[in-house]
């Protein structure tokens, strides 16, 4: 599933999508919109890369970042929430994860957690994505791609 | 002037950064945070696809976009103000501009305003970027990572 055929997919259904990234930081956007004709179906987006943004812009619950750290499924839910909210859309996307090369709060490289909230609520996928920074950050992408197309195709 | 160089020079300053991104989505704060390490500089950022999301996630003036329309130096400067200030950063990034196929609001593609807000105030640049919507996008990345870079290194 590539960024072409999930905006078409949202053309043809009439919705939009936003996006809460923080290991990604706005690659999940950014490849939305490489598709021209994009502007019809992306809202935008927010980059909360810095733990204290999850909660500020994105609404995440700052007792829940405290307690469990900003790696967690919870948390990636809560980000796709505020993405769709915040930015008024159908569906939110949020990625939280650690891309490396240093864990983060006890979490290895390569744990991913991608949620999908929408019209009938939301979905969360853990991952475990082998290789480096890059690798890390690329299939984090492709696998929120997956999980909207899944929903939307 | 690349994204290694600029995270280097803002953690020699003990400085942060942050972006509200139109055109390029998301880029350049993929970019600045391709650099391990770059989290203890790079704040977050917004991205305001949608005209209307320039005003409510970033503060843009709705007068002025209704007047001028979204592909405007004012906006780029004030899309800078709204990352320094909505992402508390030292440094705000905004960039607003036509990828292009299509022209918007009677601007041809490739034209692209970047905006530096910082403790000092603010600086804009009008870019025309030849080449087609991907190259647009890049060269806006890179244009907007010079710009920081001249006032940090």
């Amino acid at each position: 599933m590539n960024a072409h055929e999930v905006v078409a997919a949202l053309i043809r259904r009439g919705e939009t999508v936003a996006t809460a990234e923080s290991l990604t930081a706005g690659l999940v956007c950014a490849a939305l919109t490489e598709v021209p004709g994009s502007s019809e179906v992306v809202r935008g987006g927010l980059v909360v890369y810095a733990t204290d943004l999850k909660a500020t812009l994105a609404g995440v619950d700052p007792d829940l970042l405290a307690a469990r750290g900003a790696v967690d499924p919870e948390v990636a839910a809560q980000l796709a929430a505020g993405a769709r909210t915040r930015c008024g859309a159908d569906w939110g996307l949020g990625l939280t994860g650690v891309a490396g090369p240093a864990g983060q709060d006890g979490v290895s490289p390569g744990t991913v957690h991608v949620g999908l909230a929408g019209p009938a609520g939301s979905i969360t996928r853990e991952l475990r994505i082998p290789g480096d920074r890059a690798a890390v950050r690329a299939g984090s992408v492709a696998a929120a791609l997956a999980l909207l197309g899944e929903q939307t195709t």
